[in-house]
């Protein structure tokens, strides 16, 4: 290949798009050692113009077009027009790296089909864990593993305001506003607490690990917005912080997935991720845990996630190899078996707002008995609001029986006052 | 390529030998999977006959020699025959896997240029941190990273004889039986207990994360076998615990490189690695901290990380494209700079044992004032054998000031009955 220099069309110019700019201007020198020839940003694309003039093309289509341009990054997030752009770029013989974990959590099964028949490549590790290099970790780094399961923090917005709640004991209001203040969280920060960004991840990483195609919908996903502080200071007395937990465990019977807040104990390692970090420990059966931890969240972090592919991704340009050997090993046929959520096991959290009449431990003990729910421990802390409550900790129970009881006892009013909450504990 | 099968040739059937025909035997599916053929056997390579016989071969030349084999795994450590075997391999057209960090780390010039110059690959992820794909992680995952701190784990083996010295107060010579009946620590295990075989680790990281060829002896290294269960008490007492860290730092005056047993603060994720565990921090300008774990030693861990270089190489292989892109980019030309251990900065822990007389106090700390070594915190704790001692704290010292000033306190008998024990405290 006789080209001097990697042409890059970058499509996107928000926050990691200014980053993956100033990255590949400071580090050029390392980008040159590792690649031997100069990349140069060729064209950049945006909605409204930006301060880059010269680079500056209003359509991302004349992008594609472009003869010259080797490798397009993909950083305008969401689905459209993302999706037609990467179809389109493939297409037209291009390799892709892009941040974009909805896109392709959504179109696995079409994003990974285009690239392996137009035999081009598509790099996408700042889609999941920031910086953390997890997605080349788990496909190749314990590509011999059968994946036992995966377990991360995987959204740094949520998790900061997580450490915010539990280290300043303030409200979830409160601390999306401090997460707001250090840039961590949007103006509209819903696809992020409501635990979707998480969800996505989770799914491209168990696509990965199980060769088919892990969709969204097949993962139960509860996020954050309505977790109350009184809970995040419980738990923090019983010796646990509550954490976004994104989970697939294989089981006989399917794969486990959820996306939920979660207890864990001061022990796990999970407990010493603050802020906008994230980690992801992943199990294989020879492999025992092997855990990554970084950035989640942040410009540099995600933005240096970027440029690192489009490195990698540049030396197989450079000689001509980009694209013949898939980056992600996908076949339609496989059927990947997904565990109904209700067969779920674990411990759980309850905190129960109760009457304070002579019979009602006795009544939710019943129910809960009934049920096959065993109780682990249970205490009774005063709430602030002087009301009485009762906080239950389970052993090991099937949701299913588990919501079973906590219906049966949230409609008896002569027992609680309202809505029991409800947490997940991490084994 | 028309190949039906990609052809291993296996050199060296001990623990983890037999582990890697364990693990393709039972994952053949998933390598199937990924490379889009089986892989198989051909031939092993041992000094003595083993239970395949049919697999058996007792000379590595007619390994190399054999047309049909694509790829040649290397286990038999140590420098020769290894290094004779890895470069006679790639100049007879073979890719090479190999899990020797000893040879590696000596040889790194003369092997990655042999790799390029014969356009063949050379993985060795097993190298470096068992089962933790660090070595990926590094060189791929923060490819676009100024790198600005190396820091790890690295030894199994002196990882699980510190984690039982610290759990249960033994000496370091029962602590080392003790890992000698879990299987891990030779019967020999000078290498690993004397800093060695972490310095090799640390030499593979630095030349990948610096782009040169970091040398062993570059690396200013001490081992644990010396290491006293009082200093190791002592440290747990004042909330530390003693780890075998290999450290790299870029300086302005150049890499400060060094393997020693080191203070570490109980907050400090270096504390929670156990047992056969290690870890691996790395630092980047703009990625800041990221951190790689997972199980540094035994048969399965370090197999699997082998089988996963097999598979990630076969992908290649099958392809026609393994060699093409160099997995190591090193350019003979560059020299790394290194800073004298002399001025290597860090806080220190010291102990002396001194004489049970007014004024030895005065002394030390005069001396210690005289170059410059200033004290933090400084405490008499009993000493079992009830002679006198003192622990001293101090804060940022230069190693060549520090060490006059305790060859001199050390030189004055009237002051000190043995010699003063000092560890670095990492920060």
């Amino acid at each position: 290949m006789n080209k001097k220099v990697i042409s890059v069309g970058l499509i996107g110019y928000g926050t990691v798009g200014r980053g993956v700019v100033k990255i590949l201007e400071e580090n050029q020198k390392i980008a040159f050692r590792k690649v031997g020839k100069p990349i140069k940003i060729k064209s950049i694309c945006d909605l409204k113009p930006i301060d880059k003039t010269e680079l500056y093309v209003n359509n991302f289509k004349s992008i594609i077009k472009d003869p010259e341009i080797d490798l397009i990054v993909e950083l305008i997030g969401g689905y459209e027009p993302a999706r037609t752009i990467i179809l389109e770029a493939l297409k037209a013989g291009k390799n892709v790296v892009t941040a974009n974990k909805a896109v392709l959590a959504k179109y696995w099964d079409q994003i990974f089909t285009a690239a392996q028949n137009c035999q081009k490549s598509i790099y996408y590790e700042a889609s999941v864990g920031g910086v953390i290099p997890v997605v080349q970790g788990l496909s190749e780094g314990l590509a011999s593993e059968e994946i036992l399961e995966i377990k991360g923090i995987l959204n740094g917005t949520t998790n900061f305001i997580l450490t915010e709640m539990t280290q300043n004991g303030v409200s979830y209001q409160d601390a999306l506003k401090s997460a707001q203040n250090a840039g961590f969280a949007e103006a509209d920060p819903s696809f992020d607490v409501n635990g979707i960004d998480t969800a996505n991840k989770l799914a491209i990483l168990s696509s990965l690990a199980w060769g088919g195609w892990v969709k969204v919908k097949d993962i139960s996903t509860k996020g954050i917005s309505d977790l109350k502080i009184d809970d995040v200071l419980i738990a923090k007395k019983f010796g646990y912080d509550i954490k976004l937990i994104g989970s697939a465990q294989k089981t006989k019977d399917g794969l486990d997935l959820s996306v939920q807040p979660c207890l864990v104990h001061h022990d796990n390692a999970f407990a010493t991720v603050e802020k906008e970090y994230n980690a992801v420990m992943i199990t294989g059966k020879d492999s025992g845990d092997v855990l990554f931890y970084g950035k989640g969240a942040g410009q540099q972090p995600a933005a240096s996630a970027v440029v690192s592919d489009i490195i990698n991704l540049s030396k197989f340009i450079v000689t001509n190899t980009a694209g013949i050997v898939p980056d992600v090993i996908y076949d339609k046929r496989k059927k990947i078996k997904i565990l109904p959520s209700g067969r779920s096991k674990s411990p759980y959290y309850l905190r129960f707002k109760v009457s304070d009449k002579p019979g009602v431990l006795a009544k939710i003990s019943g129910i809960l008995g009934k049920y096959k729910v065993s109780i682990a421990s249970l205490s009774q802390p005063n709430a602030d609001d002087s009301e009485a409550q009762i906080v239950i900790i389970t052993h090991d129970t099937l949701k299913e029986n588990f919501e079973k009881a906590l219906k049966q006892i949230d409609a008896t009013k002569s027992i609680v006052k309202s809505k029991t909450v409800k947490i997940k504990i991490e084994n």
